[in-house]
C-alpha cells in the first residue's frame, strides 16, 4: 500500500509537470538544461564521490568487468555528460514542427504537427550517463519523465538528478519534470508498468531479463532496447587493411556496449589472407576467439564455437568467428542469429554492398565502417535515449524527435461529409 | 494442441510470405490489388449472399441497429470497397522512400529508408470492408497480414478474402500474404497474441472489451483503436447556421462509427439562440438528447445526463449536451472526459480557434467542420487501416506509411570510432 501511494504520487506529479512542460518555450527549456550541464561540471567531485560508493558496492557484489566499466564516472565521462546535454540544448526543438500538410479537394486544410508524448518512464541499468541523457532529451522534447535506474548506480543517478532539480530553481520549469525513483524496491517498477492513463510510454534499457519482464508486466506501450548481437562481414573483395582496422574498432574500442561486434563473418576466399593480419591484432588486444569448424582448421588453437555462441552478446573481449561461403550465407546468418541491431559489411563490390543494405533486416546497416557508430550522438541526433530494436515508432538510435508524437489539425469553413 | 498447430502453420506461412512481399515491386503488388478490386465487383452477388447469412444470424442474436449497419454490405459499400482498393493502388509505394539523410563531419553518409513492418495481425469486429482495406494496405506496403474478423461477419469476410487469393493466381505474390482466420475459436486469438518473433504488430479494432483483452494478453506491440467519444464545441462567436449544419452532420450522417459526435458543448452566451435552431433538427432526425442542468433548464423536456454519459460512446442517435461557461471549460471537459479521438470547434474567433488546436490533446482537432472527416480516405491517405488513439508510432488515421518502419543506412570509407 505504501508502494502504491509512492507511485500514485509520482505519476500524479508527472502528469502535472507534463501539462506545464508541454507548453514551455524552447528558451525556457534550454535555459534549465544549460544550467544542468554547468551544475554537472561544478558538482564533479560530488558525482565522483557518489559514484565510488556505487563502484565499491558493485565490486563487492562481484559484477563483471564490462559492468564495472559501464558504471564508472570518469572525468572524461562527466565532461561527456555535460557536453551531451549542451548538444541537446543546441538542437532544434521538435515540438511544433509541422511534418506535412495539404489541402483536400473540398478545401479542408490538413496538417500534422509534432507534440510531446506526455509522460515517459525509463527503466535502465548500470550506466549513469543515461540519467543525464534521458533527463535532457525528455525535457527538451516537452515530456515529463520518471527514471528508474539500476540499484547498482543509485547513488550516481541521484547525484545527477539533483543537478536537474537545482537547475529548475527560479525557472518556469517544474522540477518534477524529471523524477527519480529513490528506492531499489522492484514493486515500484511493477506499479509503474500498470499506470496506463498516466504514463504514455515505457523505455527499458538493459539486459534481456529486465526487458522481458517489462514487456510481460506492462500494460503501457514499450519501446524495447534488446541486446546487440552485432555482425561484421568481411567480403571477398574487402580492402584487408581497412577490414582489420574496422574489426578491431568494432570489437575492442569499447567491448561492453550494445553496438560492439560479437560475431565476425569472413568470406572463404579471403579468410586466409585476412586472418594472417587480423589474428595477431586480436591476440594483442586479448580477444578470445570462438571459431566455426573451418575457422578452427585455418587457425589452429582457436576455441570451437558452440551453437549458443552465435546468439550470445558477450559484452566482453570475446568474439565468435565464422567462415562463410558467400554473401548469401552471410546475410542468412545475420538474419537468423542476429538481434536486428547493427551489422556491417566490408567490401569494394558495389552490388554486394547494395544487397547487404537491402537484405539484412536490422535497425542499422553499415558499409565499410564500424558498428560502434550506431549511436544517436555519432549519427547526428545529439544525445540518444537508447537504440530501439523494435520496429514500431522508433527503430535504431532514438533522439529528440522519437520522443514526440503528432496531432492532426483540420481547418474547414463549414465542410460537411456526404 | 490443434489450435497451436493451426496458429503455428499460419504464422510460419506469414513469415514466408513476408520475406517475399517485402521485395515485390510496386508494379507486382498493384497488379494483384487491381485484380482484387475487379474481383470484388464481379463477385457482388456472391458477397451479398454471404453477407445475408451474417445479417440473419446477427438479427437472431439481437445485435443493435448500429451493429447491423456496420455489418451490412450494400451495393454502394461494395463499390466503395473496390474504389478504396484502387485508391491504394494509385498511391505511391512507401517502401524504399528515403525519409532523410545527411553527411557527418567525419564523412559518414547517413540516411533512413522506409521498409515494411513484416507481419501484421488485425483483430476486428463487424465491418467487412475492414477486410478489403487491411488486405490492400498491408500488401501495398509490403507486409503480410493475418486477419481475424468478428465471428458475426465471418461469411462476408471469407468471401472478400477469396477475392484476394484469386487475384494472386499466376502472379509473383504469395496468396498467403493475406491470411484469414476461418474459425471463431477465441483460443486462436490468444495464440496469435503470443506469437512474438513471428508477428511484428497487432492492430485491434473494435469495442473497448476486445481492445483491453488484446492489450493485456499480447506480448507483441499493439496499436490501439479505442473508442471515439468525440466532441463539438460551439463557441460564443460561432456562425449559428454553420454550427447547426456541422452538428447535424457530426451526429446524424452515420451515428454508428467512431468519429461521430457523442457530446455537444455550447458556450452559454450563444446557447439560447443556437438551441432554437438546433433542437428542431435533432428532433426531426430522432436524436435523443441528454443534457446538463443548464441545458435542461433552457430546453425543458430533455433527459438529464448522468456522469456516465460524458464518457459514453453511444454509436447511436443519442447525444449528451453541456452548456459551458467559456472555452477553458470546454477544453477541460474534452481533455477530461474525451477519448483523445476527434474534436471540433465552431468559431469565428481566431485566437479561440488557435487555442483549441493547441490545447486539446486529441489525435485530430478540427475548426469549423465535422468530426466525421476523421478518416484516412477523407483526409487524403487513400484507405485507412484504422484510427489510432495511441500516441506511439501512429496517431489518428493510419494509412500506408504507418504500416512501414525504417532502416538506418550508413556508408563509410574506413571510418573508425575514437
Amino acid at each position: 500500500m505504501e508502494i502504491k501511494a509512492y507511485v500514485a504520487n509520482m505519476v500524479e506529479a508527472a502528469r502535472t509537470a507534463s501539462a506545464s512542460i508541454r507548453r514551455a518555450s524552447s528558451a525556457q527549456k534550454d535555459e534549465v538544461l544549460d544550467r544542468m550541464a554547468q551544475n554537472i561540471l561544478d558538482a564533479r567531485d560530488h558525482l565522483k564521490e557518489e559514484n565510488v560508493k556505487d563502484l565499491e558496492a558493485a565490486r563487492k557484489a562481484g559484477l563483471s568487468g564490462a559492468m564495472l566499466d559501464r558504471l564508472e564516472l570518469t572525468d572524461k565521462r562527466i565532461n561527456g555528460m555535460a557536453e551531451a546535454i549542451r548538444k541537446v540544448v543546441a538542437l532544434p526543438d521538435p515540438v511544433g514542427r509541422v511534418i506535412d500538410g495539404w489541402v483536400r479537394p473540398n478545401g479542408l486544410k490538413v496538417d500534422r504537427v509534432r507534440v510531446p508524448l506526455g509522460v515517459v518512464c525509463m527503466i535502465y541499468e548500470s550506466r549513469p550517463n543515461v540519467t543525464a541523457d534521458a533527463a535532457s532529451l525528455c525535457a527538451k522534447s516537452g515530456n515529463a519523465v520518471i527514471l528508474r535506474g539500476g540499484k547498482e548506480a543509485i547513488n550516481s543517478n541521484m547525484a545527477i538528478h539533483r543537478q536537474f532539480v537545482a537547475a529548475c530553481e527560479g525557472s518556469a520549469i517544474d522540477p518534477r519534470t524529471v523524477q527519480m525513483v529513490d528506492t531499489p524496491d522492484r514493486a515500484v517498477v511493477t506499479e509503474l508498468l500498470r499506470a496506463d492513463g498516466y504514463i504514455d510510454v515505457v523505455i527499458p534499457r538493459g539486459g534481456k531479463g529486465l526487458i522481458r519482464t517489462v514487456v510481460e508486466t506492462s500494460t503501457i506501450s514499450v519501446i524495447k532496447h534488446y541486446e546487440g548481437v552485432c555482425h561484421t562481414y568481411v567480403d571477398k573483395t574487402a580492402d584487408i587493411d581497412m577490414a582489420v582496422a574496422i574489426c578491431q574498432n568494432a570489437k575492442c574500442q569499447r567491448p561492453g556496449v550494445c553496438n560492439a561486434m560479437e560475431t565476425l563473418l569472413v568470406h572463404q576466399d579471403i579468410a586466409d589472407e585476412f586472418f594472417q593480419k587480423m589474428l595477431p591484432v586480436f591476440q594483442k588486444e586479448g580477444v578470445e576467439l570462438r571459431g566455426c569448424e573451418t575457422c578452427c582448421r585455418m587457425a589452429p588453437g582457436i576455441k570451437k564455437a558452440t551453437s549458443e555462441d552465435w546468439t550470445t552478446e558477450y559484452l566482453d573481449l570475446i568474439l565468435s568467428v565464422r567462415v562463410v561461403r558467400d554473401l548469401d550465407e552471410a546475410v542468412d546468418h545475420v538474419n537468423r542469429f542476429g538481434s536486428g541491431h547493427s551489422e556491417a559489411i566490408v567490401t569494394e563490390d558495389f552490388r554486394n554492398a547494395q544487397r547487404f543494405l537491402d537484405e539484412v533486416d536490422s535497425a542499422t546497416v553499415f558499409v565499410n565502417t564500424s558498428t560502434r557508430f550506431d549511436d544517436g550522438e555519432q549519427l547526428g541526433l545529439g544525445a540518444e535515449i537508447g537504440i530501439s530494436t523494435d520496429k514500431l515508432h522508433a527503430r535504431g538510435p532514438m533522439g529528440l524527435e522519437e520522443l514526440t508524437t503528432y496531432k492532426w489539425r483540420i481547418i474547414g469553413d463549414g465542410q460537411l461529409r456526404t
